[in-house]
């Protein structure tokens, strides 16, 4: 285990007294998620996942990833929400933002199928032109308009390019294990498939064939991503007071009582910018109902310093961050020293550019926290697949446990079905006919 | 002009009565641009900008970018803040997010210099190996610590690879008129100069040389894009009670005094993402001060939809949505027709998805709207130059105004200095010691 939670600058509610006081409600949102007794515990499966999947399913993962980086230059990833951004995070954070600029050799991932942008969709058909794909096409049900859009084109695509017999080994479908449009078709056509597990929420689902197919085609190494997941969930799924997992959980919702209203994910590294976005929606779209919820929000600094670092310096005085720092980086670079020293850094020459970096985050939670904003600071090792196994497990934890201590259920998404059915009323889609000429009226 | 700004959704507090009622602050806000009254009326170059620019300097721009096309692969661009995002923004808004990844006769642009990541800095280092390339180098005093410490590198890299005399002529400086580090150091080695103007501030200098440069580098037609600028400033730049852009302004206001703290800036095209942190920036810097301020944020649906659209649905009701649409699409996808039709989604066969996508838009609104989150649309016609231009005008002005409404100097950033100083003193900057020792002391 190398992640850890620093409290220090959290602020009075992070007080043990503080956390003592709702140590019972702690108590009684752990014990939803081991009795399953609590709201949507038919999506507990995440709980477990990293020491109980399907150990025959997971070397075909890798098999198939093996085939993929053989005969593939680009892996068409199709999916949109859970089933897109959890295997994005992963390859970004342990590879770079800039994976696909990069020389290497493992194949560019494009992930597609995730909007509705007809010149998002156009470029992605023009940039695996002229080379050797395969798609990973991922949807529970198959009908999921974005990705079903995509993959209607994309099937087509491969069609074309290699016949119907080889595109058939050049897809692979990540889909139910037994029902839907997606799965009859793969049984039909004789795809690869993989199982989205009918008791894992698609936020939750990175440790599933959802995420670990693309992840293991970018050559990220999937053993050790649940071996991190595995350590974190021995160190934290235990009921203690000492877990750093639950106070956070704790401190999330006495933040949030005691008026603060948005929090903000933090990191140093560019590289976790999608990360960022994959901790928005799993805290987001598992609290924000109800009318309750935290509302997530994320920046990259020293990047975001310069924009919405006067805000959150002086602005309205509801915010606190989560930090995510990492001790040992990629790569680093020595600060050359300068004759002329016009810039006058001469003082930081010698060192090494991390060590700015590092010293850049202490100067900003002290400043922040001098302007009343709260910081829980987290540190990891560095940015490889087993501090990520770690951190996505920590996270998916606290977020359950902070909703059920919200008093909301935390593994529904009910708010979503509310834009998808006044669009397919006004696509005319089979069924809607009355909503759409509502809808239409007061479109007018 | 084609910008067409829509309050039909935004509740009942766009309404002529609830407007009329603060048009004397409006007009107290609009004066003060005007008679240059207001507090940081010093910085108010941008206002005339449009008309009112260097010529022969747009044209040297012209030329350098012209160049750089011919005998550079790469254009690495070194800026933070405003030094930085309004060159990417626009470059993304018109060409691509995936910019860099596409074939192109114009050069890739690379943005450093604007973190303290040194995995991103040794990343960028090897994206320019063995590429011919320039250097972009942008900081008015010429000592902010990102951009200095990566122009060091790049002005060493340039110089080992063509020598110091080639090197010159491919590294463009963009600094203060007169005074600073970068200026005397340009002046010294002979570089090309451009110029930050002393009455613009860096959120709204995108239409000076700092954003203008590398526009132009990518092949975009800064004409156009000062020539929608110029068209909006006469359309909005007037103090009239049917100006949409001041209707906006005041719209800010009235929400946020009944209790509205998140403004979630919405586009439906991925190539807008940079556009909207660019958006964040201009207003979370501008009015996020004296404890005041929206909350700027921001989504690409339908993407998001599928992560904050649960939040924006159904979480706490403090947020409104200002929305961002292209009637017409950089390109389009006809959606084929599926003899099985297993997904369902004949009923869209032979639509085009872009036809899909403002579909989705216009259910989004009516869902969002009858979940109590006031809704602002403002429609382009499509992603060029012009239709960009327009938006930073238009949006430069609604913040000006906004801030001046609200009670604050929507020109000054007093809160960015307190990370620096910390930092410095973090650093052994001489002259901060008795600050570090305090520093430390609280760090352990």
């Amino acid at each position: 285990m190398s992640l850890k939670v620093n409290f220090k600058y959290a602020g009075e509610l992070s007080s043990s007294d503080n956390l003592s006081a709702v140590q019972p409600e702690v108590n009684s949102a752990f014990d939803k998620l081991t009795d399953k007794t609590g709201e949507g515990s038919d999506f507990l499966g995440w709980l477990d996942l990293p020491v109980n999947y399907d150990k025959e399913e997971f070397l075909r993962i890798k098999k198939c990833a093996e085939k993929i980086r053989k005969d593939s230059e680009v892996l068409v990833v199709l999916g949109i929400g859970g089933s897109y951004l959890g295997a994005r995070a992963a390859i970004e954070f342990v590879k770079s933002c800039n994976y696909n600029l990069l020389r290497k050799d493992t194949p560019a991932i494009y992930f597609g199928g995730n909007s509705l942008s007809s010149t998002s969709l156009s470029e992605l058909i023009s940039l695996v032109e002229g080379k050797d794909f395969s798609v990973n096409v991922i949807s529970k049900s198959g009908t999921t308009t974005e990705t079903a859009v995509a993959f209607r084109i994309f099937k087509k695509l491969i069609e074309d390019k290699y016949g119907k017999e080889e595109a058939k080994s050049r897809i692979y479908v990540t889909t139910d294990k037994k029902k839907g449009a997606l799965k009859s078709l793969a049984d039909a056509e004789g795809y690869e498939e993989f199982t989205v597990p009918d008791d894992v929420g698609g936020r939750y689902s990175v440790l599933t064939a959802v995420g670990l197919l693309p992840i293991a085609a970018a050559g990220l190494d999937i053993d050790l991503l649940m071996k991190g997941a595995a350590d974190a969930r021995e160190k934290y799924f235990v009921k203690n007071t000492d877990n750093d997992c639950l106070k956070y959980a704790a401190l999330r919702n006495l933040l949030y009582r005691n008026g603060k209203r948005i929090e903000i994910m933090v990191s140093y590294e560019p590289s976790m910018t999608m990360w960022n976005e994959w901790l928005k929606q799993l805290f987001g779209e598992s609290e924000g109902k109800d009318g309750k919820g935290l509302y997530p929000s994320s920046t990259v600094f020293s990047t975001d310093l310069h924009s919405m670092g006067q805000y959150i310096q002086q602005g309205v005085r509801n915010l606190f961050e989560t930090v995510i720092t990492v001790k040992n980086p990629i790569a680093d670079v020595e600060i050359p020293f300068d004759e002329a020293n016009g810039d006058g850094l001469n003082f930081i020459a010698g060192k090494t550019l991390h060590y700015v970096n590092s010293r850049a985050f202490q100067g900003t939670v002290l400043a922040h926290y001098d302007g009343q904003v709260p910081n829980i600071l987290i540190e990891i090792e560095k940015q490889d697949e087993y501090n990520l196994g770690e951190l996505i497990y920590f996270f998916e934890l606290a977020c359950a446990v902070s909703g059920y201590i919200l008093g909301i259920n935390p593994f529904n998404q009910p708010g979503v079905e509310s834009y998808k059915k006044n669009m397919f009323a006004l696509l005319g889609k089979p069924g809607y006919e009355k909503e759409r000429d509502a809808l239409e009226g007061r479109l007018k």
